[in-house]
């Protein structure tokens, strides 16, 4: 399996990589039970901060709001099988790291590991959990980034529902006609 | 400039299209005055839902505070000059319907027009207001969608920062591989 060689990156660049909407898993770990999602629900809230919503139903819903910590992996194209088998099952059922031959990696700043074999790994800390109940909706602040070095733009997955997935394409520099202050 | 046959589509299947992450160009209207925005800070938040941040600096902003309503527009790679001239400039200096020769469309539920040029078009009514002060972060709901009949998946662009744009690539069917009740 592909893995990647990381840097620490500066989190308030962590946009670069989650907007442009791409599926990521979500890794989680409390009272030593880890679990991971397939998470297509998240957005830029501020340059260094996500939102993202997680069903109630879903296995890692508890171990997240309880834990308070969570990390976003960014899975690339080679990983496809293993997004659609983590999104099919529970980790009720089944351990997803040994499942699907994922390595844990020691986060620097939470108690969750980070997928090994992902692009990059965003550890978030809770910011606001005050739209958890009535909204499914939690406000991370990332703590810290790690990503690969190389390639620049990784080949992500972007969801569309009904089982259809868009696979991300060219890279276009517009940078000449944005004015200084809004790069 | 280019135009689309549209057709109702089902609200509760808005994420189809922005799931996926795509740029997005919100309209508004109050009191007389129209403006557009570009915008790629949302995310689903149920299946007529759409949860997106609006930095209050945006002449946008108290537009679209006060009236409670907007419309999500989705634009194509061919509208990428237009996307970025949007953004680059502010409502509070120039008509940019005029400006960037976008024709208004009446919305079916909401005063505010729709931009005909775009390959989808959400109209949103505020659903949870909550959260705009503190973390700029509206929660709509789609209470009316129109999206072209062909072709069957939009070339959309998704940001990346810094003046970078990612183009949407080919499309992966993995329907076979899911749980019926994920589809």
């Amino acid at each position: 399996m592909k893995t990647f060689q990381k840097r620490s990156f500066p989190v308030d660049q962590t946009r670069r990589y989650l907007e442009p909407g791409p599926i990521v898993l979500v890794s989680s770990h409390w009272q030593g039970e880890s679990n991971i999602m397939t998470m297509g629900w998240h957005m830029m809230l501020e340059y260094d901060r996500i939102g993202c919503y997680i069903w109630d139903e879903n296995h890692s819903f508890d171990l997240i709001r309880k834990s308070k910590q969570c990390v976003i992996n960014l899975p690339t194209i080679d990983l496809i099988d293993t997004i659609v088998g983590i999104g099919n099952s529970s980790g009720a059922e089944i351990d997803k790291f040994a499942k699907f031959g994922l390595t844990q990696v020691a986060s620097d700043k939470v108690a969750v590991p980070m997928i090994k074999e992902c692009y990059a790994n965003f550890e978030c800390r809770l910011e606001d959990g005050s739209m958890i109940v009535r909204r499914g909706l939690f406000i991370w602040r990332v703590v810290k980034a790690h990503v690969a070095r190389t390639p620049k733009y990784p080949t992500t997955v972007h969801y569309r529902g009904q089982g259809i997935f868009m696979v991300s394409g060219r890279h276009i520099n517009l940078r000449r006609k944005f004015k200084p202050q809004n790069l």
